[in-house]
Order: C-alpha cells, then sequence, then structure tokens
C-alpha cells in the first residue's frame, strides 16, 4: 500500500528517496552487531587470501581474451557455484585481444661505450610491435606534452622519452600515478604527431628500482601507429643523467607484441538474491583480468576475492538482506573497458534499479574507507554507515571515483563507490612481475573484504533505498 | 605583561590553559602549509629508512646492557649530531643484564614415537636458564590462570602449556596483545606459586606459523623462579592436538640464559631548543633498546628514527617551534623499563613544564593517527591539529595510553600521546628473528615520520601550551 501523499511525480522515481543521513542514523545504529560479526568472521575465518592463491595459481597470466582468462571465468564460476550463490552465469564480451609476444629488448646503440647494453624494459600493452630488426634512434628527453610540442617536428625520426616521475612531495599514491600516466597513455600518440618513430616511458612508480611498469596505451586513428615501452625508473635515471652530461644517446627498441582478432570473454555473475526487494541491485565487483606480468594479485585478484569474499561471508552468517547481492567479476578493464562497457548495455533496463555499484580496484592492502561520487544526501548515509566501520579503521568515505568498470553506470545515476586500501606500497607492485601473491597480507586482504562486506549488506538491507545521483534529463 | 585578570590560582600553574579547540582553531588553521611541507619533505626525501637499515646495520642486536646498544647509543649520537640538534647528551640508567646464551632446545620425551624431535621455541627474556640436564616433565595445557588455579596442585612438577590464543575475531591486534600477554609476563610465576617446573607459552602472534616470539617475562620474591620459553604457534597447535588425542606428552626443554649484574647504559638525548619558550619541552622519542633476535626494525628502530627523523625535518625545513623540542631515545624499554623511568627521576623539576611526551612504538607501518591519555579540552585541539593529516590519512586522536617509556610521567600531568601506524602485519614480526628492515617500507616509514614531525611540530610551537592533565593533590 502506498501512503496517500505520494505523488505521481515520487511514483515516477523509480526508487523512493531516503530520509537524511541523521534520520536514518538510529536504523543504522542497529546494523553495528552485524557489523562486528561480519568484521570477526573476516579476520578470524576469512577466505579471501586462501582464494587468491588459488586464482593466482590457477590462472596467474589471465589478460583478457588469453586462455588463463578462459580458467579464471570458470574457476570464479566455480568458486560462485560451490558458496551456493544464484543465476550464476558467464555473461558473453567481445573483447580486443592484444598479445605481448616474447622479445622487447631496449638496448643502447649510443654512446660506443654502452652499446648493446641492455634497459629494464617492458612493452606498454597495446602497443605494436617493431620491425624484427628493431626501431634504432637518437632519444629526446621530455617532461610534458607541452615540451614535446615545443620541439616541434625536430623529434622526427627520433625516439621520445618520457621522463616525468611521480610528484615526489604527494602523499597519495593514486594522485601521483593521475598526474604521470597520461605519459603513458598519450605518448606515443602524441609523439607520433610530430613524426617520432617510437616512445620509452618512465616506469609509473615511485619507487626508483629496476622493475618496468606495463599498463595502457592508446592509439587514434589516422595517427602513425608507433611502438611504445616502458623502462624501469632507474634505467629511466640512467639515460637522464647522460643526457645532462651531454651524450648523445641512441637506443635500439625490438619488441613482438601484436594485435589480434577480437575475442569472446565473459563477465562473471552470480547474486544473492534479495529476501524481499529482489529486483533492487547492490552490485560488487572486480576485474578478473590482470596484465599478462606478476600474477595480478593485488590488481586486481584482490578486488575479486573481495568481491567473491563479500557474498561468502553473507552466506555463512546467514545475513541475506531485503535486496539483491550481485558479484560482477568484469573482464578486460585493463585494456579496453569492454566487459564495464557491455554491462551497462546489457542490463540497461536495471540500472534504475541499481542502487549502488562498488569495485574493488586499488589493490589488497589494510581497508581504509570508500570513495564514491554519490551526491551530498547518499555520501552523509555513507558516512553514517562508515562509522559502523571504526574498528576497522576503515570510517572514511571521500569524494571520488568508484571504478573503472562500473564508471559506464554513472550516466544513469547509478551510485559508484570505490573501496580505498592503503596505497603506500601499490606502485611498487602495480603491472609488474612483482604482482605476485607474497605481497598480499592475508589479515590486511581478508579485513578488506569484511569492510567491502558490511558496506555492501547494509546498503542492501536499509528500509530505503540510497538515493540515486541525477541523471541528466530526468 | 600578564593580563589583569589573572589570579594567583592562575600564576600557580606552570603553563596557562590554552583555549578551547574550537577557538584555536583559525591557529591551527595556519599551520596547514607548513604541515604540508613537512609531509611533502617526509616522503619526497626523507632520511628515516636510510637511518634505520643504518640502525640496524650498525647496532642490529642491542638489548639493553649489551655491547651492542653502546653501538646504538653512539650511532644515535652521532646522528643528533650530524644533524645539528643542541645539547647532545648522554643519560645514564643503571639497567638489568639478561643474557639469552646460546641454547634453547625444546624437544619431546614422550609419546615414544616423537622422542628427540624438537619444537621451535625460545626463552623467553628475563627468564632463568635450565640445568644442563635440562627439565623434563609431563605438560599440562591451559588457557588461563583460572584454569591453572582449578587444577591446584596437580601441576606440580609438571611443565604448564599456556594455549590461549589471539582472539581471532579481533580487528585490532593490540587488542589482541593485550588479551593474551599476561600468559607471557605472568605465566611463570603463577604456575611456580603450583609447584609447576616450567612453562611453555603459545608465541604472542595471530600467525599460523613456526616462528616463536620472545618478551618479557616477570618474577616475584618468594616464589620459585621456573623457566620459560615461548613456542611458535603451529608448535602449540601441535601439542594441543596430541594432547586432545589423549596422548601423555612429556617435553624436555634446556636453555642457558641467565641474569648478570646491573650495568650501566644510557638514555639518548638531544633538542632543537626553542626560539621563545626553551624551558617547555614537547618529548618526542622511541626506544633504542630491542630484543636479541632480529634487529628490532619495526620494535622500536622505526620509532628512534621518527624522533630522529622528526628533529631533522624541522631543521631542513627552517621550522624552528617556539618550545624545545627534545628526542629521547630510550633504554631498557623491554626488559625493565628503567630508561623510562630514570629519565622522570631525573628530570623531575622540568616535568611540569613539559607540554607533552610523543612516543613512537608500534611499528613503522602506515600512519593512522594518535592516541592520547589528555584530557577532553587537550584531546579537542590534538584532534584539531591531526585535520591537518588528513591528506595523509592520519587525521584519527582516539583515547589511550602513550607509549610504556613516557607512561612513567603520567602522574606527572603530562599529557602522553602514543604514535599509530597501521598494525595488521605487526604481530607477524614482534620479537623474533623477522623483525628485520625488509619488513619496513621506505614511503610508510618516511610518511609516518612526518605525521609524527608534523604534530610535534605544532604542538610545540602554538601560541598557548596545550593544556595538562590533572594531577592529584593540584
Amino acid at each position: 500500500m502506498l501512503p496517500a501523499l505520494l505523488t505521481s511525480v515520487a511514483l515516477s522515481l523509480p526508487i523512493p528517496l531516503a530520509p537524511a543521513a541523521q534520520e536514518i542514523a538510529p536504523e543504522i545504529e542497529a546494523y553495528r552487531e552485524r557489523v562486528e560479526r561480519i568484521l570477526g568472521e573476516s579476520v578470524a575465518a576469512g577466505r579471501a587470501y586462501e582464494r587468491l592463491s588459488e586464482l593466482c595459481r590457477v590462472a596467474p597470466h589471465r589478460l583478457s581474451g588469453s586462455p588463463g582468462f578462459a580458467a579464471a571465468a570458470e574457476w570464479a564460476r566455480q568458486v560462485m557455484e560451490a558458496d551456493g550463490l544464484k543465476n550464476v552465469r558467464l555473461e558473453e564480451v567481445t573483447v580486443p585481444r592484444w598479445v605481448r609476444g616474447d622479445v622487447c629488448e631496449l638496448r643502447f646503440a649510443a654512446p660506443a661505450q654502452l652499446a648493446g647494453h641492455s634497459l629494464s624494459a617492458i612493452a606498454l600493452g597495446g602497443s605494436v610491435g617493431t620491425p624484427t630488426t628493431g626501431v634504432t634512434a637518437e632519444i629526446v628527453e621530455v617532461k610534458s606534452f607541452e615540451e614535446l610540442r615545443s620541439l616541434g617536428t625536430s623529434v622526427a625520426g627520433k625516439i621520445v622519452f618520457y621522463n616525468r616521475p611521480f610528484e615526489p612531495r604527494r602523499v597519495d599514491g593514486f594522485e601521483s600515478y593521475g598526474g604521470a600516466v597520461n605519459q603513458r597513455t598519450q605518448g606515443a600518440l602524441e609523439a607520433a604527431k610530430q613524426g617520432a618513430v617510437a616512445v620509452v616511458v618512465r616506469s609509473m612508480t615511485h619507487a626508483l628500482d629496476d622493475v618496468p611498469h606495463t599498463g595502457a596505451m592508446h592509439y587514434q586513428s589516422g595517427v602513425e601507429r608507433i611502438p611504445a615501452c616502458a623502462v624501469s625508473t632507474l634505467g629511466a635515471e640512467r639515460l637522464a643523467a647522460l643526457l645532462a652530461a651531454g651524450e648523445e644517446v641512441r637506443l635500439s627498441l625490438e619488441q613482438n607484441c601484436e594485435w589480434k582478432e577480437p575475442v569472446t570473454a565473459h563477465n562473471v555473475v552470480g547474486e544473492i538474491v534479495g529476501s524481499e526487494r529482489p529486483d533492487e541491485i547492490v552490485l560488487v565487483g572486480g576485474h578478473l583480468d590482470a596484465w599478462d606480468v606478476g600474477h595480478g594479485a593485488h590488481d586486481d585478484g584482490s578486488g575479486c576475492c573481495h568481491a567473491l569474499e563479500t557474498a561468502r561471508l553473507l552466506k555463512v552468517l546467514d545475513l541475506r538482506p531485503r535486496r539483491t547481492v550481485r558479484v560482477v567479476l568484469f573482464t578486460n578493464e585493463e585494456n579496453g573497458l569492454a566487459g564495464g562497457r557491455t554491462y551497462r548495455e546489457t542490463h540497461l533496463d536495471e540500472l534504475p534499479k541499481h542502487v549502488m555499484a562498488l569495485e574493488s580496484d586499488s589493490g589488497g592492502f589494510t581497508p581504509r574507507g570508500f570513495r564514491s561520487n554519490a551526491n551530498e544526501e547518499t555520501l552523509a548515509i555513507l558516512r553514517e554507515i562508515s562509522t559502523l566501520l571504526e574498528s576497522a579503521g576503515s570510517d572514511t568515505v571521500t569524494r571520488g571515483g568508484g571504478g573503472a568498470d562500473i564508471g559506464p553506470m554513472a550516466v544513469d545515476g547509478v551510485v559508484l563507490v570505490g573501496f580505498r586500501p592503503d596505497g603506500q606500497r601499490y606502485f611498487d607492485y602495480h603491472h609488474t612481475e612483482e604482482d605476485t601473491i607474497d605481497k598480499v597480507h592475508p589479515r590486511e586482504l581478508n579485513l578488506g573484504a569484511g569492510v567491502i562486506a558490511s558496506m555492501v549488506y547494509v546498503v542492501a538491507d536499509l528500509e530505503q533505498a540510497l538515493p540515486r545521483n541525477p541523471v541528466a534529463g530526468e
């Protein structure tokens, strides 16, 4: 029965507005005991770490479109079935397919005394290969696109060396990454516009070491596709020192990565069906694909296991919320976002009933809180819920993006939430051979799952649904 | 000039009361730019990690009273001199001296099929040795002193095996430690009262591994001093499983640790002399002694390097506060607290001018905030200051103890503050061979120093001193 005062305008909203945060504070407070049970279970008997170990063993290399990804998807499906989720399924996604090949050599051609010496490098994800004889040219160091443009066509025929480091005084590694990563994503495109023949990009990390970091880069139709690789930060420092000493530095790059035809991969989906409002959905997810170096333990095996563990914890504690909790492990986050886009397209009619979409894609370290794109009213409610997470040190909800895979749903008014773990170590391992299970701490990962499960459970169970974000035109 | 309204009562207070936190909020806000400079410097060019590496190399084993401690003290003195601190000195402290010896063997004597097999064990700090033939007896498992007492004199002639684990559902490791550690500190004493001949204590950790954890234990005059060791958690589980299966388990313990005569060690002290109120002191410290296993990298080399780095950051940034910042690296925290007690006794007349004493002794992980014993008014000011530390994720100030070394000054009304880093990994390494430099992350340690330096600087520079805690009788 609808109260008489509801107008037709209110009825046209897919989900009724929630009262302000202070009004539902007592309702939220009533979840404290259940949240403490979830948190306690997560550290005492959590299985996120055990699952992550298994994933890293079963499908260590799982770039979307690879056989390894198919193994990961089947593994995830079996885990969901074993945990008793409902509506477990693989949803088809057409994904681009890029293969690294087995050669990436970056060597000095000059100065003469270094000729033949190699630098620690890795092809950027999505780069074209070089001719088998490689590309050999003088390098020109730049720190920004502005500097590049000021050089005009003098870079023609040369290799552009992007060497803007992470801003060293920033505390937040993700901000540092954001401030440097356009060199990797757009560097080849911008350099090609000025006639460069290849680019070498300083690795995206604070760390000064010899580990190169891969990651996505993009071309643009109509602009020459030139090969791109990352060099380790130590290698970048070495190149910069030689140039600063007035040396002419020539490098030779050879790599045999290449694009293949698109193939079918899958988002893996399973649900705890809501007890009262099964059509209303709280999505929790991560991305199951990972770069083909290391084992994607932090990026984003951790997020996948957080999401799987969220459902398992609720099942094992017999906490079935009013709304449906949908676990979605996306494909192709690293090189295309086809998983996230396809999810949105496939589920467009359901999106008005997506109360929240939460993604974990910032690693498996100690939980600190969440980021959200929510409007003020909803943000206040999320903050009220986060007070239940004080004992886990995860009671901070800041403004920010939710996650790459759920990002496409922002235009539909879906409240997006991103899990925020401690980030000081993340860029030591991100997109490298070092991203392996030994870099993940069992208690940290399991507690993170407990924190996410708590947020998901409360949002999925609250009497009133979270207010959605405004949608253009609504 | 004193305002006329100050009464003689107010004049009798050593330090005037500060206005309430909201009144000085604008003054605190004015420090934001300086705090950001401190934090930025700490991550961009911090030297805490470099110093800690050096300490772990120069004086890896530095139990108070050992030659290694003397090396550590001289190293710290030289670092303070090199950093340009004033009034650098070693203050004498008489410390008890305990030496581990080179034997700690815990072996099965029964069941027969296990006879001679060893368990991973370590003498507890302060334990007496055994006869060279060892102590061999049946073990009796208990989980609490209540259970022990219920057994009466039936434990006479036996080895008491304390096996109460860390409460698995607790998120905070320090709380778990607090809930289990009396088995280690008091276990031998309580068991001896009932005639036991030795004790074996489950290691103080969440981790299930084969690494035994040492730590302090105490005797009491008039009660037999029986030997005590810790067994690894895996060893404890194995013993418990055998007992649960109905086996009679007999163990043989041999260890040659012993007490020697007390010797002289030192607290190491240096200062940045305040520009306006040099007699008012903000103390920042850690303890320079460490257990003689591992290298004390987290416990408490990290705290010492936090304190040294606090002073270095202020010097290098040319931030000389109104009050004196005094760095104190205490001796003998691990087995006696003579350093902290002697500091209090030696500086008793100065304590009314100690505006704050801050200790870092919870490891070198990512900073989260602080704990303090301060009264509500002062706590509110500390919380206001901590809002400047939001960007470092360290804006939480909770009620709690400051630290063992500064603890004796609580009765003098000194506001005690404890640095609170992330704690999920701490008890993996605490008091073990694993507490080495590779367990410390450079950015985490350096950022912690930045956070501590910020708090210390603002408190040392505020126009009005922090209100002190009430003192009995004042």
